[in-house]
């Protein structure tokens, strides 16, 4: 399967915070710390732990430019 | 300064592609390219240009993870 | 491959408008008329012609409620 | 009054979940349950309930596609 | 109708810069300089010009704070 | 430091909502009260308090427009 968006950095999760709504994902991804807001029922419907191969993916129109 | 969102990779410009609205800019951030589509007028204004150190900026929200 | 994005809704490709930067790819799925923003860049690497069987993809967040 | 967000699927309300900030509302909308994360305060002074007829707002650039 | 979204700056349009699938939109709102990128179709079914009176929407989520 | 972001509007922090993994600023810019919801790990971060004053960032692309 493709996905349009272009950014998709592998890394491993380093640590979940679960709120009542959001989940906090914090992963390390090459040299990056890297931390999405995912619903908490998409954490847990895909099972994500504290370990795991994962990848970030962001669309294009999403990232900012700082010079 | 600081700003809340929370990813920040900081890399170099490798490609610009200009359009009429939006302005295409890839980066090289670690071992990750990063591509970002900001408007015209701000890569302009902020005189972006290939080799010119920058950085991504990306808030948390924006981030979906792939497992 | 499991991702976070709750909504995913299947369809077909009805119409591509390319332009410089930016394709926009409007897809029928089920009833609804789905319009989607992605990168020219994406669109050619994906081969995405009318007729294809797609997925959109949305995050929670983005979407709002009007009542 | 109109909207420049393309994407309007009218659907009804099937569940709500309130959190401390946020709250996810999950609609139904033709053959697609939707999933949205908005604001607890915005769904208070919707007064947004189950069975409440709804309407799911998604800009076009928010719109990933899978293939 | 009430709409989710937090942020309704209401003002004028001063600018409009066609693409060939974007469309920039400028408005003043109070004091404030408002950029906007939207389709060039729902510019247009919205026969959106210069001197309109609109209204910027803006999800809370997408608003990142610098101190 | 330059950002590609287009609309920066400063103001004053009237009140904070910490949730378990978000948090809502509320701010008044001007005439206009701008809701934004960042994470708490960010607010905390920052130092973020009541009456600071702090310039709200918002991408071009998550604006959209009402007439």
């Amino acid at each position: 399967m493709k996905i349009s968006g272009q950014n998709k950095l592998p890394g491993e999760v380093v640590a979940l915070k679960k709120g009542d709504v959001e989940c906090q994902v914090t992963m390390q991804a090459g040299e990056f710390r890297i931390v999405s807001v995912i619903t908490r029922d998409s954490a847990e419907e895909m099972g994500l732990g504290v370990g795991d191969r994962v990848v970030a993916l962001i669309k294009s129109t999403e990232v900012m430019i700082m010079k």
